[in-house]
This record gives C-alpha cells, structure tokens and sequence, in this order.
C-alpha cells in the first residue's frame, strides 16, 4: 500500500467507548464508518458520543467543519472490513476475543487494507498471530476521548511492516491526531507507563490515608497538569533549572531521584475498600458533559 | 494570629527562581516585598522575572490588574524579616543554610508572623528545629512559576500550630493560589511524589531506547497532559469506564496494575550519559517565554 491510497470508508470493530469516539473522529472529520459491535445499545450510545463531539468540535473551532461521514451498523466482522480502507479494531481487553475479531476480518481485507488496534495491553505480535496478511497490523493505541486528544501510539509487533505503521501514521494524520512511532514493542507503550507509575503512586497516598482522591487530583490539576498541557516533563525540568538550565536543575533536584520519595515496586490491593476509599466522595455524575460517554 | 491579620508586606528570604516567582505574584497582587538574596545578579534577575509576570498577567485577563506593590532588596535575612507580615523562604536546598536562615529571620519577626518555606524536599519538623516560635513554621510549596501556577501545599512539622497552617492558607488564597493542606509530613509531599514516579519511569524509557525525551514529552502534552490541565488521574479513569463508570474501568484495567508495565524500584544512573541522551536535541532556548527566568 502506499501512503497515497485513498481513504473513504473505515471499519471499526467494536464501537463502546473508544470505538465510539473513533467513529465520531472519522465521521466528524468527513470520512465513513462502518460498526461492528455485539451490544445492543451500541446505535444509542454512538449517538450520545456523537452528540458530545459536535458540540466540542463547534467550541475548538469557529472554522466550518467538513461534511460529516455517514455511520453504517453492521452485524458482523467480516461486512465491517469489506469495501473499506483501514480497518481500527476496540474490542475489549481480552486477546483470544480480539485475535478472532481481526482474524475473521483479515480473511475479507484486501491485503492493502490496513488495521490498527486501540489496545493499551496487548502485544502487536499476539494480536497478528491468526491473521491473514499478519503483517499489516499494528497497534494505534488513542487516549480518550479519542475525537479530542490528538495522541495516538503506532507499534509494529514482530511481523509488522513499516508500510503498515506508516499507512496508519497517514490515516490518523488525516484525522488531525499527533501519531508517536514507537521504537520497540513494549508492554503498555509509553504514554500508560508514564501514568500508571504516577497512579501508583497516587493509590499508596490514599492507601496511607496522606491525601484524599480529590486532593490528589487537585495537586495534578493546578499544578503540573497545567504544564503538561503544552510542555512535556524534560522540557518543564529543563527549563526550572533557571538562567544556568539543566545542569541547575540536576545539580539540585538531580540526588532526590535516590530518596525514598515513591512507594515503586510494591502495588496496594486495589481491592473494594481502597476503591471505596478513593471514591466516596464522587459525585455520581462528572461534571464534565463531553466525557460522558 | 488571626486569618484576618492584616497583609501588606511580606519578606522574601531567597530571589532565585522560586523566589523571583513569588515576588512577582505577591507584588503583582499588590503587596510589597522585601528580599535578601546573596546573589550579586538578583535585582536584574527578578526583574527579568516581572517582566515576564506582567506579559503573562497582561494575557490572562482582560480585568485591570491591581496597582502594583512595591519591590526593595535589603542586606540581612533580619531585615527582610522585620516590618512584615509574612516571611516566605526559597533559599536553595540545603538543609543547614535554610535552618540558618529561618532561625536568624525568626529571632527579629513578631511571634504572629508566620513563616512559609518553599522547601520540595526537606520536612518542616527539620526546618522549625532552630527557630524562635517554631510553631509558625509551615511549609508552603509552590510550583513554577510561581506567579502562573496556583497549586502550593501546606505541610506542618511536629511543631507547627494549625493557626499558622491556617493563616499560610489565607495568604496564600489572598494572592489567587489553591492551596492544599497535606494530613501528614511526608517526603516529597504530594504533588513532586506524583511527577517524581512519573519522571522515574520516563527516564527508563530513554535509557532502554524506547522513546526520546522529545517523544515522551509528546506523549503527554498530547494525550493526558491535555486532561490533567483540567482535572486529575481520579476523576479521568473514573469517567474512562463510560456508562458503567469506575467499576467497568476497573474490571478492565485493575488488573494491568499487577502488569510489569514500570521498571519501578531501580533508578536509573542519572549519569552524564543519560543527562546527555535526555536532552541532546533540546534547543539551547526554550520556546515558552513566560518561563525563562
């Protein structure tokens, strides 16, 4: 395939939450979907994602918006991958369910036909093993909302080929995401580790009864969060170190890594009563209308 | 002290870069500062800093901005602590020099001026050791810059009295900020263990050739960064399981915590070597003005 191929229609398999954002990206975004999803209450709920995306669209942008793509439901893998140009897979997190998925579908795709799975567990070469044309997978892992947040992690497994990852680089590329080509296969990509080492983290303070749940959302949202909105850890270090810039920054801060500063390698039991302790005072409801999918 | 004690002047012992941060935001709001820093360069430095401020404020709001307070450096931490109302510390980190300093400072302060240290890693109980009405003694640390950001945490050591923790809240609040009253004394306090558990995987990242410093900050100014500006981990992975909220993402993801996803107790030698891999491409100049200081 070339980067040039043309792209119209794409098939998702799987439209609950990060499916359906994917379908309200392609579909704001001029393109057409195809859905494959067992759920019953899968038109319904695309419906509110979509609803949710219009109006977050119609607030980042006074630009019009292309005209909209059109949403097919269909009733089974295979009529997903046929007569379209990408294929992006959001089953659940279970393997065997997702390598029977895109290998039902690999068997119909044209060998040209891309497809990118939305994992954040999964290994590219497992998800590969029973495909037709195995070397056309990858992992296209988004964040949710997937039609807000323009980050999506591209890794090949170990039958990968680079005209795949680079297909799929174009294809999120037309979509206005930001695709990070990642160097090597690696369990949870890069973007998971770096939150999961800092949940961690944020779980042993509640375990410890130091902060509460909001308390430590709080320390995120007004503080560094506001930061890594627009700049990334080394460049925010970077920069605290002053005139004198890095070296400063080390120099200072640099012997602390060594301090017993986080609780690393042991994981309190997320059990009921942690969960409970971390989301008692929630309301039911977030207050945020466009996550609410 | 009361809440309501009056504030008008506030003593700045240290006019590094945190220093320099809080001058600004206090003399932005409208209070005078007074600062002792030994450095022979500090009076062009913080101007450099207000200058910067005054953009940044300028571009916030549309609002008139208070009549600025006024700016004096004087000689001795005893005068920065005489004929104040408040004494903010952010000397460099360490120990000795801060406890040397907060004593001096203390034995000419009235006993209802309470003392903030912009510490990040060295406990208040250690801080009050040597001072004159230890108790007044609270830890207030900000996050750069100072004059953007609004997180500070409020940490108390064995000594401190929650009056002076309460009055260092109101301060604080009196100049825009979103204080956080830490339950316990702990290293680290809450927010840096947060990004420390991050920044530690990160730099493991790098070290095993996985990523790039400039791609794992994408990684997170493009995907949760974006979520973080508004609201934190909790709330994010709360509203991640969809309809079905927080249990359905921890059905699904809880058990990843078990994963070997972080390279979590070991800390990698924070060498030349890595220091020169972290930031090799890294513009001499950062592109963000607000933050060169």
């Amino acid at each position: 395939m070339k980067a040039s191929t043309p792209l119209e229609t794409i098939g998702l398999l799987g439209g609950g939450v990060i499916g359906g954002g994917w379908a309200a990206r392609f579909v704001l975004n001029g393109y057409d979907v195809k859905i494959y999803d067992v759920d019953p209450q899968a038109q319904r709920k695309i419906g509110e994602v979509m609803a949710n995306a219009r109006r977050a669209y119609a607030k980042l942008t006074l630009a019009p918006l292309p005209r909209e793509g059109t949403i097919t439901f269909v009733d089974t893998p295979e009529q997903a991958a046929t007569g379209v140009d990408f294929v992006q897979e959001s089953a659940p997190e279970r393997v065997e369910l997702k390598q029977e998925l895109l290998a039902r579908a690999s068997r119909v795709a044209p060998a040209h036909v891309v497809f990118g799975s939305s994992t954040s567990g999964i290994l590219p070469t497992q998800l590969q093993r029973d495909m037709t044309f195995p070397e056309r997978l990858v992992v296209g892992h988004p964040f949710n909302p997937v039609y807000l947040l323009p980050l999506v992690e591209i890794c090949g497994g170990e039958k990968s080929s680079l005209e795949a990852r680079e297909r799929a680089r174009d294809v999120y590329e037309l979509i206005g995401m930001r695709p990070l080509m990642l160097q090597k296969e690696i369990d949870g990509f890069v973007a998971d580790r770096l939150m999961e080492a800092m949940w961690r983290e944020a779980l042993w303070l509640i375990n410890d009864g130091v902060a509460t749940a909001e308390e430590i959302d709080d320390a995120i949202r007004f503080g560094a969060g506001l930061r890594w909105s627009f700049m990334g850890t080394f460049l925010v270090y970077r920069i605290a170190g002053g005139e004198a810039g890095m070296r400063h920054f080390m120099a200072q801060f640099g012997p602390t890594l060594k301090w017993p500063w986080t609780k690393l390698m042991n994981v309190p039991e997320l059990d009921d009563v942690l969960l409970e302790k971390s989301f008692r005072n929630r309301m039911h409801k977030p207050e945020v209308e466009q996550f609410e999918n």
